[in-house]
């Protein structure tokens, strides 16, 4: 059955009294690119809600809880950013087995009388791969960064069932405990730590921010790895990081960091309960610049 | 010199991860009206804002407090409303005299490390009196209520200098506190209860709630003023109320409620230090529906 195309919209939104409001809590917070596209997704599916900007250091972290407790009523749930994607996790009341095999939380909300919270930023990655044709059950893959973002993808990949995730990070402390979780959480998934770039692979995966700045070194050189490997990015700006341009000109299959976000925008309103009203978010997403 | 034109605007807007978070707090919040000015107002200004409901009970005010105090670096202030005017006073490090002869606040920035507000309500009251042709220094005024909007007014009325404020007001120990307040900051203004309306004054004021409803009784009866008071109302909505339609349909002179709206704008403005760029604020307010 063919979806319902979304509306035309003009990426202005008005507010009133009866408005919900979300956002992301951040440190810097101006980077934010919700607010660029929630607008849109939320005119969509005709939701009187806002997506803002939260501002602020640590104190912010139970600020925000409280608020979401009930002290400000019409705040209805928020995502988190850097740098307290680690630090609100242990000031939840629950939290998803992947965002405690992750570490890190990114999307909170009350349910009842609790405050939960759950990673949804390396499920957007597995979509992504997945919605690009791209199998992640008991495929072999190598994550290589296991910061915040690649905790999350490393959680996500185990909870699809890869056959072996193999991950390399320069912080070894950071990567015996992000083993050490995923191997508590996911006992069936083979992981192990990795220094060079390993054979029989389907998927190469850059979750360092190495790429972000103009001069930074490839986070790996995507021609030591087999002719067949994917190479799959997280990040979005640059479209096309040096590491891409590299593989792909040398016609290596690869992966954008724009999926995620593209597939990111439908586990957010699942998690908030807003109903998508049959339409393609995905798409609506993507069409958004 | 002529003020420029105010832009066209749709009342639609966008935010980003730069947009400054103004709002109104109060409980319930979804009569709202700021919501649907403030985006024209600071689209007009060209200020990256936003105006929000807050809603919540009286564990928001210190929540909203803590935020503004830095753990929200983003919020730049908030305005106040019902139940919520008389709480946050004493919460605050410093109350304008104004403020405190009111016994309210409608206004909250941060100053410095300091917490400060202001009332501006009977100051768009008395903006919006003068702006008409009406001039309040020296004027013997009848104020009918003194609960939160009434006080307001009261202490305008007395730092814009009126000659002599009589005021009438059902509950005998909130007249006597307003009464005493009023004294104490503007001791050179006489303030005297009166039961009945009384003879020699220029401007009778409703600042009772009678006349939301449509059932209401009439806060007092225009017809037994002298032929040349000016009947004034802060109720805007209904935008004529049946004690100006009485006083209007026999011929009395009456001012409308809505003129304190479009005179509190400018004063929300240089409250919050927003520059208005030289537009005429008031005129833009009015021409909103």
């Amino acid at each position: 059955m063919a979806q319902p195309e979304p509306p035309v919209f003009t990426g202005l939104f008005s507010v009133n009294g009866a408005t919900r409001l979300y956002g992301t809590i951040g440190d810097p917070i101006r980077q934010l690119r919700m607010t660029g596209i929630m607008p849109q997704v939320f005119a969509a599916v005709g939701a009187n809600a806002v997506w803002l900007p939260f501002e602020g250091g640590a104190p912010l972290l139970q600020l925000m809880l409280d608020g979401l407790r009930g002290k400000l009523r019409n705040l209805a749930g928020f995502t988190v950013t850097i740098p307290h994607k680690t630090a609100i996790l242990p000031l939840l009341d629950r939290v998803s087995p992947r965002a405690q095999a992750a570490g890190s939380v990114n999307m909170v909300k009350r349910d009842g009388a609790q405050l939960v919270g759950d990673i949804g930023d390396g499920l957007g990655f597995v979509r992504g791969l997945e919605a690009a044709g791209h199998r992640v059950h008991g495929a072999s893959v190598w994550l290589v960064g296991l910061g915040g973002v690649g905790g999350a993808i490393a959680a996500a990949l185990c909870e699809a069932g890869v056959g072996r995730l193999l991950v390399t990070e320069l912080d070894d402390a950071r990567a015996d405990a992000a083993v050490a979780r995923l191997s508590k959480f996911y006992p069936n998934v083979p992981v192990a730590n990795v220094d060079m770039p390993p054979k029989g692979i389907h998927y190469a995966i850059n979750a360092t921010p190495l790429g972000l700045r103009p001069n930074d070194p490839l986070p790996f050189d995507p021609m030591m790895l087999a002719p067949e490997v994917l190479v799959a990015e997280v990040i979005m700006s640059p479209a096309e990081t040096p590491l891409l341009q590299r593989a792909r000109t040398h016609g290596r299959r690869i992966h954008h960091g724009r999926h995620t976000l593209d597939h990111q925008v439908p586990i957010y309103l699942d998690w908030f309960g807003i109903d998508a009203k049959g339409i393609d978010i995905v798409r609506l997403v993507r069409s958004i610049p």
